[in-house]
């Protein structure tokens, strides 16, 4: 019967009710666990149907996945049954789900806030149900980005006349300024990420294989107060050249440069993603010098992110360093993406995007060298815009090379 | 840095390098890990063409997911940065991928089947890239039924004059009809799910929360040869009346029914999914009657699925045994989904799906009956149609009642 999981951040609501591990620790941090209140959820809704009206759409269509969860609290695994949530430019929201799942929004932020909840049963077309929930005249109709094209064409098809659009940017609009709950939120779960990394000393060690320390990994990020190990990347030598390598079976040796790039949802919802490049025992002289200047880059990064600058501006200023230094063929990647209820979500800090930050955005700065055959470096901080308009980092784990398992570097 | 993860289906490839666990046991059927051979995948593209010729489509885009997976033998966590396949009627494939993502494509099916692989680095314009792999005449554009609606919609966009289509059901055209090597796929690993509810006496105790007895399960599907645990239902009591209950804080008390609804992927990708509705201890008389009519309606589904028998038909023959009992308004699902590199896929067994079950075809046969505030009894087996055109069920964990930590029913 059951749906498959995805790893989409689930609930706020949903994941407080499975709350933090018992006990006193800094694991216990309630910005780990609480629930957006629904007053800030009806904030939303609003904030989005005005965003509808200046985009020209008529109504919004949004399936599993981050943004639902942001508009009311919760959010179910994406399947081939439809569940959506409508909004229309006055702020009303409607959610249809199937019959089966309707328990589950039970106490949810979506009964809290009073919506219609409009049930389809199997059997049923929930096109048209979903068409009956529509103000009569929409016909521009915005979706999100990661709605499947199955229900998007299946929309389109429902309503004779229809135009589908991306309403992905009005909606980012809204994520993309945290407002203090949320950078609550994210500031938590950045410092238990950062306790996972000063214990990296405890499974980075030689003889054993990148697979057997990213699983020690994956248990400490739920140790240290994530809802789940979401993604650990351990690639160790050559394989860290690949930037999105995860781990092998490759056995870690004396002097082997480790990219370790770790991280996962609170039980709120709310992402961690923090990496750091480590050495076991004493490291090369190219390797120390790289990483220096990937140190470097990133510093030249965090210090470029204020209020004001452009995206492109943050990119570039990661990027100088390193094309001084010789290496620009070798960092193959943006400098950083937005993070909150998405690991990768807007704003994206690369060449092209002229989008200004301002206060309230939360986004990683991880400036990276990757040369084939040999290693890789990057370091990667998530970095917030305070109120004063400076970038604050949130992970404060050292940037210095750490040797782990032998000699000091 | 790192891309969140999917519970989709990676790859066989990939997977297989992962391995099976050690030793000679039952967990160790090279039917769990075996990749598809490259002839096979060259087969399937050859028959998607033909299928694109025939539904009318120029090409067919594929995102990440199981479809991917399917044709070239991997695939990739879905996110933002676009990853595709395109395939023409003359069956020839071509993959797009990040740059950044490249290497983990390294000895991939789509390398071993000699496709092209493009690439796109961050900061370009990924439909523009995507647009010049199409055919130049291309304008109807066919594409998976997951494909995220902000990439469906960018590849519209680059392509003036074009038009979007699903080409899912052409692509579950080919899906449905499991190969033997696919069906051997399903049998070991509903063999691994068998294992697991024979053993469930060992967790499934009072005075436990259906959270720690899923934690159970959930290692030991894993133990017992799954790659992962993608779902584990424990739904004791009146949760059991919620189909898509999960797991909760609930403690298990004497006389409680649980429904147990696991599975997942295989390392080679193929998915479990199997339930039994059990109790603690002594059932009440009502439980155990109800449990009989599920036991039966779940025998008369299996029975009427058989080649040339509608998916609807199936449907009404163990919906039949349920209305007769005077449950009908408490069968609140359809009766079963396709199964194979994904949970649910093609074919539905639902009223008003008159498609005809042909041998190869994979699916779940699991009526319910859900009583509000009671509890809920669920019965599931996956059955194949053989080739003789009989439906043989793949799970033997048995149906009959089975009570669990106390008295004997």
């Amino acid at each position: 019967m059951a749906a498959p999981s995805t790893s989409r951040p689930a609930s706020g609501t949903d994941s407080a009710a499975t709350g933090a591990p018992a006990g006193g620790g800094p694991n216990t941090d309630p910005a780990l666990t609480a629930p957006t209140p629904t007053a800030d959820l009806a904030g939303r809704l609003q904030r989005l149907g005005n965003e509808l009206a200046t985009a020209g759409l008529d109504t919004v269509v949004i399936g599993p996945g981050a943004d639902l969860a942001y508009f009311v609290g919760h959010s179910v695994s994406s399947h081939e049954r439809l569940t959506c949530l409508v909004v229309t430019p006055d702020g009303t929201g409607k959610l249809l789900v199937p019959s089966l799942e309707r328990p589950g929004w039970n106490g949810s932020g979506a009964e809290q806030l009073g919506l219609e909840i409009a049930t389809w049963l199997d059997g049923e077309d929930p096109y048209a149900a979903l068409a009956a929930l529509l103000p009569e005249s929409a016909r521009m109709l915005g979706v999100d980005y990661y709605l499947p094209a199955m229900h998007a064409l299946g929309l389109r098809a429902a309503v004779p006349g229809s135009e589908l659009a991306l309403a992905g940017e009005a909606i980012a609009e809204l994520r993309m300024r945290k407002d203090p709950a949320e950078l609550a939120a994210l500031t938590a779960v950045a410092a238990a990420n950062d306790r996972v990394q000063r214990r990296i000393g405890e499974w980075l060690l030689p003889g054993r294989t990148e697979r057997e320390v990213a699983a020690d990994i994956a248990a400490a990020l739920v140790a240290e107060g994530h809802q789940a190990a979401d993604f650990v990347i351990v690639a160790s030598g050559p394989n860290g050249a690949s930037p999105h390598h995860e781990a092998s079976d490759r056995v870690l040796r004396e002097g082997d440069p480790v990219v370790v790039d770790i991280g996962g949802p609170s039980p709120a919802g709310y992402n961690s993603d923090c990496t750091r490049t480590y050495v076991v025992g004493a490291p090369t002289e190219e390797f120390a010098e790289v990483h220096r200047i990937v140190q470097q880059a990133q510093q030249a990064g965090v210090q470029a992110a204020r209020a004001g600058a452009g995206c492109a501006a943050v990119d570039a200023a990661s990027r100088q360093v390193i094309v001084d230094a010789g290496y620009g063929d070798y960092f193959i990647t943006r400098t950083g993406h937005g993070i909150g209820l998405e690991v990768h979500e807007h704003p994206y800090l690369v060449r092209g995007n002229d989008r200004e930050l301002e206060p309230g955005m939360a986004f990683s700065v991880e400036p990276g060298i990757y040369l084939p055959g040999k290693f890789g470096v990057r370091i990667e901080d998530i970095v917030v815009i305070d109120a004063d308009g400076v970038g604050q980092r949130l992970n404060h784990a050292p940037t210095e090379l750490v040797s782990v398992g032998g000699a000091k570097p």
